[in-house]
């Protein structure tokens, strides 16, 4: 895996046929979409991925099978969070064994962590990790934010090689980016989609847009414009960003609504099922009628095409 | 079983001697040190159980040992709260083969979910549980209320039993005991003990107290004066209670000092090891030595011998 | 006035007739309607007095009619909580002018304030006051906790009396009453009046209940009840308490909910006007008749009469 | 006043000698120090003015004072941000009688409103205003967002026009500027400096930046690379700024650092006094050594000139 990572890596969904069943011809066909996109990368069992609402026995699946269909066209980063760092690292053994890159964890999530508590947790996972690790700062669901000092004392352990970073607190993000560790192999990805493209232009190394499951090419497109800094371009291509989520993550309620639009758009698209782990699930006939009358319109269809 | 459960039920801590190894005499010591209190039931992995932060290998043993050792005598509780609705059931199956009386459950912790997702998953989750279940609210970790509303149609089903209420929200208890479901079976505990005795005299019918795991009497005898009625009696506990939490749960600083000030208790008491999960860790010399000047004083000494 | 104030002082709504009008008939029935209900004290301008909303103007002018009107037969409290700590001593001065027998003062409202800058400013305050002053907690609606050291420390000076605490956090309260100062003179008053009964059973003074605007007498008698530790009678009055509540403050939305209630209430009564102070707004029809419904029934008919 | 308004507004920190007392030389000083960097306007009485904590006849004599100074050099606007809809408009007389060319007033800040009172909230103020409204979103203090459908309610009004964003929240901001009112006068205004250069990058029209009391020449050349789109210019400014915050803003505890941060500067500066409102107080010698320290500084030094 060439370091820094770069570019757009999609927070894959996990296509579900059940509550512990994978939907394995959706995720064939939905890897190949977003790899079809030009995305540089995957990452597997994030948030978007409803990771802690899956069973372990289908995260470890979800990982050889896609490891597997990738087979190194891209970097696939699997995501291991968890609440018991024993868990978490049977999960990175997992990934480690299936040929993933790098393993991606974010805070214990019960607990609420202090600093030094958090410095001891990363330090003790990244001693027994077989794999490099990225730090994912997810306050918002994990009640923690991981503090730039504490980013700070962490890139000194050369197996810590970034931060995704989905505070959506963008103010933070530019005092990580102004204190960016000296490191040539410091990984700095944006969470939210909607701040790709101002954190590309600062400096970021890419992000971890939800959306680029389902408009891989539109956030590819929109990175190399941040890129290359033509604001023109930037402007147009972030108008069908927010556009895409106005439309499409809102019409739910509740923190789930975001992946409710995707999978629903997703089984639309003819790509895969939308079953939602619980305690979430998929839309209603109402709500899925919103979803189809939206992604109809000939400015949505060209963005998902 | 014999419901509604009443008395004091003590969320057990879990005697650890490392990261993913139980300290099996300690845990011994420690039911005896409890029950010898007089308590009422047992709570096995709940928030002062750490549960979050150990393996699901470990969880199965500690309920297995404890059933085992308890044989009986009273009713043994498990915590399954998961943030995964199968791995929730995974743990409830073991409970139920080693002969725990009820499951408790609260709302899936990494999402915040909507009331009617919380009906949702308490559906399914119970349609599929051996064993009847308690409900847990705890929004402080969970980060989701459970409320009035969701109780009172969760209570139609015969499976859900009763609800641990940890909000520390007073009125909110008010308002369950107010509409309290008319079955003659259904348990209402408060969790934090500070409020163990009003809620008792206003008609709850026990509590989970943290502090029984270091000084099971008092809260038993605290519970009985409530029952009774006798608010001198009252009083004069609650201040020993009070006073107990004030020395011995507030030396550290995060969410888990409560948990290291009664487990470093427990370990100066020669009951158990003091070993924290991840991410949090035993308290250092200084801390250590803070506690055991607490406890040394007559008026500590007394409450815990 | 003597020492510690005790039992039951309604935090007064204030009637008003337009954006810068008081009801001077409505605010005399009112007050005869509390005080023919053998209510203890008044408390002007509080949270439900809708104080931050109004003019000074306004303030004044309500502070002189009920001083006026009340001519010595209970203590009259007068709230000068403000942003601007030269607002709230003006105020104050026009309270010891009209005869108020102390203020209350919460945290300023705007900016957060840390612990050691509260300290500071009760401190100015207090030097400057010509009354005694009543510490307010209200966390919920200033955003700063008055912590248990603070209050410590402001029990020092003389001239502040005791707190009135509106945390709705009933483990604080106990925390208080617990490290209690020594002062003979020092009043604990509770806010929430499904809080009232425990608290004083504990060894609180009394509350500053909002809903003794409409029935005076159930809240003096629920105080009385909790004096004489009567627990039967205590469950009976707290029952109505807590339904007087759950018909009549949760009809509308947003934090304004109480005081439309009651203010919709009083004006069915034939008490008093119901206009609401901006940003708020009086019920509309429909609102309205709920409420009226509501006190149609001959249960709380009999509570408000 | 040219509409829509552009550039770089400071929000000026209100000098004082003491609790009601102005420091009117310093505050000459200060805005011809912030003039003769080129600010394109001038906003008293904001968060960074200690609005609030002032008293309204301080409130007066400031606006009256600065207008008189600036002489219509700049347009001036005035906070009007208060918990009573009646001294709001005192303060919007006063300022339209003082020549100042707009008020800005965020939402009542004493009882969180929602949407619809904010919507009736606003339409009341402007009805009676005598000058334009800048709506001022600033959730971290007064508890309650505008959102971006109670923005597009209230741009059908003419008299608004347009809002100064301070939430933090760059992904409601991106919102903002997505569903634009299409009048030509709408201003849109960033209030955190940090995220200026985005903003502006994204097509608002400049911003609010505390840091422009101190800086104002770094701010207005940021404003302008970000207007030409010259990202390694503005990369480099925003290095310089983000130092400046880094250095100054985050010396003491609690809310008002930022404030405290500017005001001991501009001491340390020779430009005015450093008196804080209550419940804030100036720096104590320590912190103040660090920030001579930091001031002496070559490169910091360069930016203060």
């Amino acid at each position: 895996m060439k370091l820094p990572l770069e570019g757009i890596v999609p927070p894959l969904i996990t296509p579900l046929k059940g509550r512990d069943e994978l939907d394995v011809a959706g995720l064939e066909k939905l890897v190949e979409h977003v790899l079809g996109g030009g995305v540089h990368g995957l990452f597997l069992l994030g948030s978007t991925g409803e990771a802690p609402g899956l069973s372990y026995r289908l995260r470890r699946e979800l990982i050889e099978r896609v490891c597997s269909q990738v087979n190194g066209r891209v970097p696939v980063l699997a995501g291991i969070t968890d609440s018991s760092i024993v868990e978490a690292l049977n999960v990175a053994g997992c990934a480690a064994e299936a040929g993933a890159s790098a393993v991606v964890a974010s805070t214990p999530f019960y607990f609420p962590a202090g600093q030094e508590e958090l410095i001891g947790y990363f330090e003790h996972l990244s001693a027994d990790l077989p794999l490099p690790l990225v730090l994912y700062n997810m306050p918002g669901f994990t009640k923690t934010m991981i503090s730039t000092e504490t980013v700070h004392r962490l890139a000194e352990d050369p197996k810590i090689i970034g931060i995704k970073d989905s505070s959506c607190d963008m103010i933070h993000f530019h005092r990580l980016l102004l204190d960016r560790p000296t490191r040539e192999d410091w990984t700095m990805m944006m969470g939210p989609e909607e701040l790709l493209a101002e954190s590309v232009l600062m400096g970021a190394n890419g992000g971890v847009c939800g959306g680029a499951n389902l408009a891989p090419r539109l956030f590819v497109d929109l990175y190399s414009a941040a890129l290359r800094a033509d604001v023109a371009e930037i402007r147009l291509l972030q108008r069908q960003a927010l556009q895409l989520g106005n439309t499409l993550y809102r019409i739910g309620k509740h923190s789930s609504s975001m992946i409710k639009g995707i999978k629903c758009t997703l089984s639309l698209m003819g790509i895969c099922d939308d079953y939602m782990a619980d305690p979430a699930s998929r839309f209603h006939e109402a709500e899925r009628q919103k979803v189809r009358d939206a992604v109809s319109s000939p400015e949505m269809a060209s963005l998902l095409k």
